[in-house]
Parts: structure tokens; C-alpha cells; sequence
């Protein structure tokens, strides 16, 4: 259970740390949609993920005598460049468990941002495993990428930021769909907007074959997915919620749907040339859901998150010469 | 004479409907500069410039018994995209006048959004020449891009956002650097920030080899460039600073410099690697001032306006692809 008030201590404790993102909007992608679209550019924050919310609020609550022994963490790459950060402005050596074929700008900044850096075999290993091994006796401050009161808590301060967002700008009703992994980013917004902006849903959006999420809401039980690879979407190919963010996500969310990789390309390609940002294909998921699955929306305001834009530079000029310039 | 209470009603009047644009930084960016550098990205305004806000502050404006004689302005693409937007949110027919060699994307996006282009030969004619032949009688709703105080005071409610983030950052001394062509951005920061951190200084930054308000302040009159083409910053290529703007920054700026357009591919590439924003060259002019001209900066906070964004496709990649991947 996380409360309210843990996030809002959360704000006070990430606020002049973390960048306020901002909530943008294109009448070019209002077009295409048929209804107004609103971009939280999380891509835009620190290490330019969300991730590095939950990663300071985590590591500023870390003890002193705690500090000497380090912290561990695990992730596909956004969670690991944010606890990286967050640990060397602290002061804090970072151990860091990481897939094996995550993109290699995500592995290259985590180094550069003075993590060390332990790779695995995402299709036969489950990352805890390999934490366990790093660190059998359990020493090291561990900051798991979604199952962390304190990180969920943080990645929550995005829903504050939200709420305060569509008050400037006269949003009264909106649905508000997350780009969803493990369910940290979803189940922290979908807490303060419960609170916030009770009128507004949230939905998690997931990559075509990797509906977890999905498959768990319409079951009442965490469900698994059957792959661990397969798509671009690396920053939420999660294999399950964990109890703690299903919990909140069953009791707290309306049902989403899956995106293609396809159109996450296409949607890279149009928020560069529209909103002039650059998006992960993770961190478009959201975005595209909101553009090319309007038969699944009915609020006349969306609201999504952009929740990431480390990506490779082959893979991002692939999405804009694939789909060139808008006409 | 820009009142600093004007650019509060501006303030008022945008507040809502332009996008509060954040204030960006990267510990990748501090360390090449060796201080902290923010960014101020109005390439996530609304028709992806700064310019959205003196347009809508204009448009706002105008009395109803003009409205049906339409509006007309002159730009380099960026004033013109601002203007053609504002324009059609209320319902106004305009007329932009645009050299024929800018940038394609900045001529699409302002037919697509509904404007009526002429363009004109930046070499051999003024513009203000060609849109004196569009309007003799002068019956249309003139915004100019730097000339016109309702312009001015809409840009300088960039100053005003800026203040009150610097505040949430903790930054209590900072040098300003804006990216400049005919000095109308420079000159509403400049007020905005006179009355709001007055401890802050505002420098000018330009290309090189068209330094004319360099020049202009160091001599104390209006000086010209003597080319009108030559550099890729085609946003801040103008040939001399007004009257208006000319006193304003006379008066409250600090000298500014000049930067290479090599400088501002690299910027480009930078920005996109480190802060996930997609920069045009006359954008980028003043974080690259920030990032290679250490020699002229004092401060240990700088912030600079990332003006502008609408850049072709095939420059961006090329930029990209010259500067490659960080290590």
C-alpha cells in the first residue's frame, strides 16, 4: 500500500533536484488523434527517464550508516542510469545488474555516470538471481526497479506534476495512459491522481505480446509473460507486475492495451518532428497508443507519458528515415 | 520603452495556452563546461519556437473590427509558423512573407497551419519592402517579428519562467545567454529579468560573421552586417537590430559573442544525445556559446534559450552522424 502522503513527502524531497517536466501538446498530433494529446516529456528529465525520480527519493532516505556499503540495483537500463546518478551525487558506490543486449547507450552512461556494471542473459537468468549472487548477505541498500515503496513514491511525484499541469491548462477530464513494465510509473500516478484528479483514468499500455499487465487485470492474478525478448521495447518488456504495484494497479486502473513496435517507430518519427523530442521505443508506447488506437479512447483530453528517450542512434535515424518528413 | 508590467499582463494573457517550457540540464553538459549549464528549451513551445508566445500576445490583441482585414508578417520561418497558428486559433486569415530559401520544413509547417505564404529573395530584397507590396494601403494587422511591443512583451514572458525556476533551482547568480537575430527575444528577457533577478546579466549571442548588435553595442548606433546569407543559423540572421530592441539592449544587456555554425552542429548532436531535445542551428547558438566558450563566462550557472527546433531532417542526421555517439 502506498499512501498519498508518502508522495507528496516525495515532491518536497525531489523538488530542485529532479527537472519539473513539462506537459506539451502539437496541433499537428491533436490532428491526427481527433482529440487533444498532452506529452509528459519524461524523456527530458535527469538521465532522461523518469526513472531518476524514484532513484533519488530512494537514495536520499538511504542512512548513513548504510552509505559505506553501497548500493545495488537492477534494471533494464533507464532504473540503472537514474540509481547511478542519484548514488555517485550522493557519494554512494553503485552496483548495477543489467541485460546483456540493453541497448549500448543505456550500458555506456551508466558506466560514464560511475556505476560498476554487471551484464546477464536476460533470456535464462532473472536479474534477482544474479543481485543475489552480488550480494549474498545482503549489505548493499538494494533499490529494485518497481517494487520499492520509495520508488514507486517517486515516480508518483509525476502524477502531482500532472494534476498540477491540467489545472494551467483547463484539462477538466482525461484519460491518462503509462507506458507499463513492472508497474512502478503506473501505480505511483494512478496513487496521486486517485487523490489529485479522482475524475481522471489511468491505463497501462504495454508492447503487442508482452500484456502481463493486461492478462492480470482481466484475471485478478499476476499473470507472466511467455517471452522474455522479442521486442524494441526493451525499457518494459517486465516479465510480471510484482504484488505490490498489481495491487495498486488492479484496484486503482482501468484496463489498457497493447502497442506495435511498428507504430512506436512511426510515433519516434512523428514526436521528433512535432514535439521536438526524442523518444526510446518504451518510452513512445503511451504516445502511440494515443495516436493509432483511438478506438480505444473517449475522453476528448489524453494524457500520456513519454517516459524515456535513451535510444541508440541507429535505431532513432531508422525511425525518421523510415517515415520521413510530415507533408 | 517596454514596460516589465506589460510583459506580466503577456504572462497572463498566454498563461495556458503557450506551453511553460522547462528548464533543462545534464550532468553530461555541466562537465564539458565545467559549470552548470540550463537550458531553457523553447523548442517544445508550440510551433516548436519561442516566437508562439509574442504571436499569441499580438493576435490577442487585435480588435475585433480588424480581424476581417487579416494579418501580415514577415520571418525567417519561425515568427511566421507562430504567427500562422495564433492566427488560426482565432479565426484571422494571414499572410506571411519568407525568404524562398528557408528552411523547407519552416514553409510547409506555415502553409500547412493555415497561412498564405509569399516568399521573397533574402539577398536582393528587404522584407519589409515586399510586405509593403502585399498591404499599400495598410490595412492589414502588421506583426513584425521584433518591432512590435506586443511581440517583445510575449517574449519576455520567457524571463518571467525563468526567474521563478532559477528560484526553484536554487540558482541566485546567473549570466543569460540568448540566441539573437533582431534582439526582440533578448529584449523582453532582458526587461522581464531587469525587475525579476536583476543580479542576473543577459549577453547576446550570434553567429559569426553577422554580429551586428555586437557591434552595434560596442559603437552605441545601429550597425548592419554586410552579408545576408552565409550561415546555417538562419533563425538569427537578421540584418540589424531595430531601434526599439537596439535601446532596450543597449541599456540592460552585457556584450555578448559569436559562435561558428561547426559549433552549433556539434551542439545539435549534443543536445540530442544529452538532453533529448531536437535543436535547429539558430537555436543551438546559445548553449554552444555555454559549451565552447568558457573563456567568455563568469558564472557558475548559465542559462541559455534553446530557441528553436525546426530543423530539416537531413541536417539534423548530418549533424548526428559528424559528431557521432558520446563515449
Amino acid at each position: 500500500m502506498i499512501e498519498f502522503s508518502e508522495i507528496q513527502k516525495a515532491t518536497k524531497r525531489i523538488s530542485g533536484k529532479a527537472i519539473y517536466t513539462p506537459l506539451l501538446c502539437s496541433p499537428y498530433l491533436n490532428e491526427i488523434a481527433g482529440r487533444r494529446i498532452w506529452v509528459k516529456a519524461e524523456c527530458l528529465q535527469i538521465t532522461n527517464s523518469f526513472k531518476y525520480r524514484g532513484a533519488l527519493n530512494s537514495v536520499a532516505q538511504i542512512k548513513d550508516v548504510h552509505k559505506a556499503n553501497g548500493i545495488l540495483a537492477y534494471s533494464s537500463g533507464n532504473h540503472a542510469q537514474g540509481v547511478a546518478y542519484a548514488a555517485r551525487q550522493a557519494g554512494i558506490p553503485a552496483t548495477i545488474v543489467m541485460p546483456s543486449d540493453a541497448p549500448a547507450i543505456k550500458i555506456a552512461n551508466t558506466k560514464a555516470l560511475g556505476a560498476k556494471v554487471i551484464t546477464y542473459d536476460r533470456q535464462n537468468e532473472e536479474r534477482e538471481d544474479v543481485a543475489k549472487r552480488v550480494d549474498p548477505d545482503e549489505q548493499m541498500t538494494l533499490i529494485t526497479p518497481f517494487d520499492t515503496p520509495s520508488v514507486i513514491e517517486g515516480q508518483g511525484t509525476i502524477g502531482v506534476e500532472i494534476a498540477e499541469q491540467a489545472a494551467r491548462y483547463g484539462i477538466k477530464n482525461a484519460q491518462v495512459l503509462t507506458c507499463c513494465g513492472g508497474g512502478g510509473l503506473t501505480a505511483g500516478i494512478a496513487t496521486a491522481l486517485a487523490s489529485l484528479a479522482p475524475d481522471f483514468t489511468v491505463h497501462p499500455i504495454e508492447p503487442e505480446g508482452f500484456d502481463d499487465v493486461y492478462r492480470s487485470m482481466k484475471s485478478g492474478e499476476i499473470e507472466e509473460n511467455d517471452k522474455r525478448i522479442g521486442s524494441i521495447q526493451d525499457a518494459i518488456l517486465t516479465p510480471r507486475p510484482s504484488e505490490m504495484t498489481f495491487e495498486i494497479i488492479q484496484r486503482l486502473c482501468k484496463l489498457g492495451f497493447v502497442v506495435s513496435d511498428q507504430d512506436t517507430l512511426k510515433t519516434i518519427a512523428l514526436a521528433f518532428h512535432r514535439l521536438r523530442i526524442v523518444l526510446e521505443p518504451g518510452g513512445a508506447a503511451a504516445l502511440s497508443a494515443a495516436l493509432f488506437h483511438s478506438e480505444n479512447l473517449e475522453a476528448e483530453d489524453i494524457i500520456v507519458t513519454a517516459s524515456g528517450g535513451n535510444v541508440d542512434d541507429a535505431l532513432f535515424i531508422k525511425a525518421i528515415n523510415d517515415f520521413g518528413s510530415p507533408k
